[in-house]
């Protein structure tokens, strides 16, 4: 279960002083740096220095943010005052590279850069629609899709403004989700989210550095904004979350400052749709999605659980460190006490070589060390967030029970997933679902438990709505499509869009 | 602060069957890798055959163990049935190979491997001396020197089986401390512990696969054993605690198991020496000395920190990870409630670029995000492990009361450190140390905490010594030894011995 | 002046047999191989299976082809019957990936992969009129360019054999020159020569390895044919020189074997313009054009050099190793005696750290040691095979000077470059040229010679005619276009087409 | 057959400029990189400051010189006054940069570094020696093994000034060949050579920047030395020849110029034994042993050949590019025409991947192009400088002949190789000597020669002997061991001393 992300930086191109060009890239950079909460496997980064007219410096490259780019790369991006950034899951092979985002295309009217999150639904018809046109698509990606159609949208006439705003709002009536989606042309991007806003996007605003170490002074670098898929990485660059790009709407972002200019609606009668994943997996829980903090949301869920499926139990922990927090929101719910079972390697990661049968076998023992003082002899209960293929879990009660647990009741933070994403999230196809195959009959038995017990999908959904602010309250954007909704096909089947095949 | 790790792994040159010696760097490289919790910048391994004569294979790389040795190098150890590691920190440079331990030399006897952990408090007066003999010295590492004199102990004669074992005591009467010592001869290890036990040594014994993941069969492949300066690492490997190396202890391992040789006692009066900051910051949590896990002591300091130093505030809270313990200790003593306060961003390494001024100066906020719903409007007391510089507590605390918390109160679960160590820790100079700079009058002020409180020496020492069981409980090993006694120079400048300048 | 190299290799796709489909990516790997003789800074390979449906697997690298694939990803190309490779010159950047050839587009008609040699002389034209169509183009290449140009001729139906002859020859009346092509679709290849032959292109066909080293048996894997730049590529894989495509022809290669399907014709009057300095100084002295040894054509400007520009002195010599077929030339026809007087270091290359400035003034010292014994005290006619910026033979000059030698005559196998190439030849600026440049008119002076000669342009095209053979001769090919004509456009500023702007 | 090489530069303490001290690692640097001739595995140098205390500033690595060293390590060596650097053949691994040179110990009179090319004939008494002394040795090299006998010669004082001058003497009297030593201590360097001047080793000096580039000014950089296995570096790096180092001299090289300390003798009767090899095929063309340049010996080489083996035939070739001297020679001598029938490829290295079958059965078709018009229906006479295993010239034949070639005879420009060498150069082991095998009964047969002869014994040394000056006219050397005299063990089985086992 792996999603994608973007982000943006956007400085204005008239911001004069010394150092204020270098920040764009660095944003870019650093925001994707503190976005890989899961991994990634490519990155790029687009600037665009926004003069008339304007140059792009694009840089790719396969791996980590932070080993991707070399320094003297990086440098090439000093002279951006605006651009965006993405990294990727791709599969290795440098060939890959050319599907790395973001995507830059020559049109008549100049050069775009198109970074996206999320997966088209109609992918397929889109791309035979772009080839009939007498297109040829060099990569596989959605983002490349995405930027013919908008290089294409006639009338193509050599115009001096060509106007992005109805090529996109004309994208959008092409195909109803999933995207989250970045533009950038010549000094201004525009930030948008599909009709459903299936995928995140927030919006930050860079705080001069003069502000945050000291008083007075530097108010002259105060107009930089940041657009990130996770509002996490603000904090990490010195941006203060400002709100999110609401369903449907097209925001740009120039040296005018942050201007909604349209949301494009859902067919009538159609909630909102996004991503429950989000809340329960993907984000990091310091990152900020409907109003409120994921941490909070995941502790709700915790609390919740502990009403569902309540235990006779010694003591109450984590499998480290996503589930944390609904493990203390169980334990302040059910009144056991908190303690903690195991002691992550923080050194294991994939990288590892596993030479020989011994270490394959020993598995999990090599991710985690067993706090047997706090366990021998009691009966545990172990907070999971989610149980996907069931592999993982099982070998943690082994290890626990072979020190000392009496026993270990497991407990998961969210409902079983079911059901297979075709909006951007990486699930393992039906088959290998521990909830569709026959040992989910007795996934105790089978992983080893003493009992199993799922947070409820009400139970979720009532975690998640029950904290969202009344959208009404926020006066910077429309309330129009301010209705509360979420996409939970991955738990019960039901897509926000019926699938065209 | 970071200290050197050793690690064997000794199998035995009888063992017959398919994949056995296959075993014996596996073991070496995973316990290696299971021993960086403070991250390494050389590594190093060295297996002997254990035949007559025997055949060594040396393997040597800088970095991390899992990027130092290639997979096609890593095979040529295969035919090794006895073998040593060994992982070091070191300033780069690919030349800087040569002081890469374990230490092999050429002697008239054959070949001997040599890893230690530790540092000689008189290696200047040894290295002279060694000189004087007429002996070139290649390196600065104290291994070396151990070697050499290990080599030209007399009588040089051309002996089947020189007296290794006179050898040995003959060092420890040379060098009173402080090292644990790994010695590969032929089929037989030697794993010595300096008389003071300054340095930890664990032995564990390997579990056949058979037993861990079935019952039955397998038998054959029970009699590996393996030596560790943390038992963390035996865990990984599917190796279980069999006990301590006890201070002055030479033990032998070979084909007929486990063999206390000598215990080569401490001068009258003196007690044991083990350093006390293991328990407090470098052991992993699930290590075990003294018969005690590192995480309880732990704990306890953060219980004994309640006592002496509580607080009139809403919630406890942790710098993640190294300090939850205390945290969940000092939050179980008081009755306050344990919360999270902050999110660690696991991706943020020595490697990230920073490469401009503003990411210089976010500082902190790049390392961890502040999960603002649990504290805001909230009184914070925040436990760390130690302070030793005073710069990553300050931004910290800044970070809290910018997201909303009213006071930040500072307790730190060890005493102030003021004192360098000569014995293998890389402690700051006395200058850089903030106890000792005329900032530590009013470091509430300096570092912008509502107050701080440290644990004192005596609650240090009490926390840790209250826990360790009477050593004459363990038949295994002789109770000459088993007096209790700590290292806390770098806390009080009392030396278990007198420094030879 | 670097060119850029292209070659394929085509076995069919019937091809039976063990090993035989292995053939097809090591024949492109190795004609890569072998191509490299003036350098290369990416190189790609793309094959097909030619099954129904067929399966591509492209491949792309920075730097020299040995380097630039890793085994493992080199062996995903096994399953290919037919392919193209393609090495180019690029700034460096690993983002500059996306320029590097072959070029697969995604059509309505199936994948098609292309990869060309040579430079679009109307290419900016041809840009915007692919634009206005609505067609964004992420790359600065003409490969992508020619790729598009393919897809969007129209009818764009849904057939199931779409007329790619039609579309290239449509692509040829778009564009007069220069380009010579490799198309692969499904399991075909058509191997394609602009009307004015500027840039060269021969068909090889492989000889069964049986036959390469034994007599008899192994005719099954006869059937295989490849197509390269050049043809001194063929031997090194094992295949013989068969014809060149012939100026305008388009070839088709299928399992079928090698079939002209058409030649476009040029407009009237204008004859064939194949680029003389493939002659001169790209071609590796082994290639054949147009029916002679490149080796052979220099000998012969050698000659010519020394009726036009004989030289009263003791010894003729080489700047090794280009100038040598040249210098013996000169040496027979002058009756001087031929001898080395420099000895070139084979390993210097651009990768030389330069650390400071008395080894970046030594210049061309590293580069060559003087063999002093056969020159000292004489007078050396050195011929060199072109100059450019002229700061090469000066420091060559002096090192023989200092050595001992009282004249050096430099005399040139080539006419001095005085205009830019647009078609493909990366020339110095105007500016740069030193027959440009104040300085020629006192080159003697300026170069620090006795005295220095250039061949004739007339000299230079007889020297190359002279020896090309009567096109009537061969059977296989159509005469229509078997006039003789070479572009001269470097030495005079006469350009086989008008250049657009 | 490969041999290392050494090479120092010496520039002294009290040189003063900005620039002066810069120059010696650079000179290190550049020397070695121009000795890498016949390709190298690992470089090493050591620097000295030159001051009291002196600073040694070491850097080792793996590969080639240009490759082995980051820019940011060798700007390290950047304050040393005078230093050694090395280059080496090792088997890869990175553990194998311990037994790279030169080799730093410290010893009770301060650190010394050592360099040396050969190898000691009694290497394994001598270790025994040393370790019988209680010395242990890490690595198996040679150079620790003289490092380690320099440091324990006694009387072992603590002496201020150290007679190293009487060590070297000791240890030339331990071990009569095969060595050239450099010595580093504190602001010394002393060149050495062993008594029989088995291997080379060369003195030049360091010509002004000021001189080389222009008139006047400049002087005070002019008192720089450089020594080195091979002349041809001087050149490089701005050096004039100077002298050799005679057999068994010592020389000083400090702030006080060159001086001969002592030239110690060889026994009674014995002539000097310089490797006649390093005239045949290891030493570059332009280097200078005993007063003749290489390149006219082999010259002189070819011409006997002709006398010796004269050929009815057309032309006279060579294979490129070593037997190139030979082959003129022999054409001068002949009469016949010389040509070029083989065309490099420059970019095969031994990088290159084999992928399969095919291009590894194509063999040497991937090394060479034929040029087929310089020899299609003639017969060739191709010179080769030696004939080792026999399987290089084989394919080499072959070519030729399927180019058209009607009779290629073969002639080797040295008698053949019977016999291993001890003293440094790696032979094949006595059975891989095509000259020891059955095949060589019939030598023409086996490689497809229409006729094959060799180079006679007395020939080759009347080539080498035949163009020495009289030492009798160097008034800077004593003239005592200026006999004549060289080693063809290779050739004879005639070693210089008797080898003990």
């Amino acid at each position: 279960m792996r999603g994608v992300r973007l982000c943006v930086s956007g400085r204005m191109a008239d911001t004069t002083g010394g150092r204020a060009d270098f920040d764009t890239w660095t944003c870019c950079f650093a925001a994707q740096y503190f976005l890989f909460n899961r991994g990634q496997e490519s990155a790029g980064i687009v600037t665009s220095t926004g003069t008339n007219p304007p140059i792009y410096t694009t840089l790719k490259g396969m791996g980590l943010v932070n080993t991707a780019f070399k320094a003297e790369d990086l440098l090439k991006l000093r002279n951006g005052n605006l651009g965006i950034g993405h990294t990727r899951y791709s599969t290795t092979g440098i060939s890959e590279l050319q599907n790395c985002q973001p995507f830059v295309v020559d049109t008549l009217h100049g050069k775009i850069a198109v970074a996206h999150n999320g997966e088209l639904v109609n992918a397929s018809a889109l791309r035979k629609k772009v080839m009939r046109h007498g297109v040829g698509l060099s990569t596989s990606s959605d983002s490349e899709l995405i930027t013919q159609l908008l290089a294409l949208t006639p009338p193509m006439e050599e115009l001096d403004t060509p106007d992005w705003v109805a090529r996109i709002k004309n994208l959008m009536t092409e195909t109803p989700t999933s995207y989250s989606l970045l533009v950038v042309y010549k000094d201004v991007i525009y930030a948008v989210r599909d009709p459903y806003g299936n995928r995140p996007l927030s919006i930050g605003r860079l705080v001069p550095i003069s502000k945050l170490h000291s008083s007075g002074a530097g108010e002259a670098d105060t107009e930089g904004w940041v657009v990130s898929s996770e509002s996490c990485s603000f904090q990490s660059i010195g941006a203060k979350y400002y709100r999110e790009v609401q369903p449907g709407e097209i925001v740009q972002i120039s040296k005018n400052g942050v201007k909604s200019l349209s949301v494009v609606p859902r067919p009538e009668g159609d909630p909102p749709a996004f991503c429950i994943f989000e809340y329960v997996y993907f984000a990091r829980p310091d990152s900020i999605f409907e109003g409120q903090m994921v941490y909070t949301v995941r502790q709700r869920c915790g609390r919740q659980l502990a009403i569902e499926a309540p235990t006779d139990a010694d003591v109450v922990s984590t499998v480290p460190e996503s589930a944390t927090p609904a493990a203390l929101g169980y334990a302040q719910q059910s009144g056991l006490p908190y303690v903690e079972v195991l002691c992550k390697n923080r050194y294991v990661g994939r990288t590892f070589i596993q030479p020989n049968t011994r270490l394959r076998q020993l598995g999990v023992a090599k991710k985690f060390g067993a706090l047997t003082d706090n366990f021998a002899g009691k009966r545990v209960v172990l907070i999971d967030d989610s149980i996907v293929r069931g592999n993982t879990i099982s070998p943690i009660i082994k290890l626990l029970k072979e020190a000392g647990a009496t026993e270990v009741h497991i407990r998961v933070a969210s409902p079983p997933i079911r059901f297979p994403c075709y909006m951007g999230i990486n699930i393992p196809t039906k088959e290998e679902l521990i909830a569709n195959r026959p040992e989910f009959e007795d996934i105790a038995g089978y992983i080893g438990a003493t009992s199993v017990r799922y947070l409820s999908v009400e139970g979720l959904v009532s975690a998640v709505q029950g904290g969202i602010e009344s959208r009404g309250k926020d006066e910077r954007i429309s309330t129009k499509t301010a209705r509360i909704g979420h996409c939970t096909a991955c738990l019960t089947g039901k897509y926000p869009v019926e699938l065209e095949w």
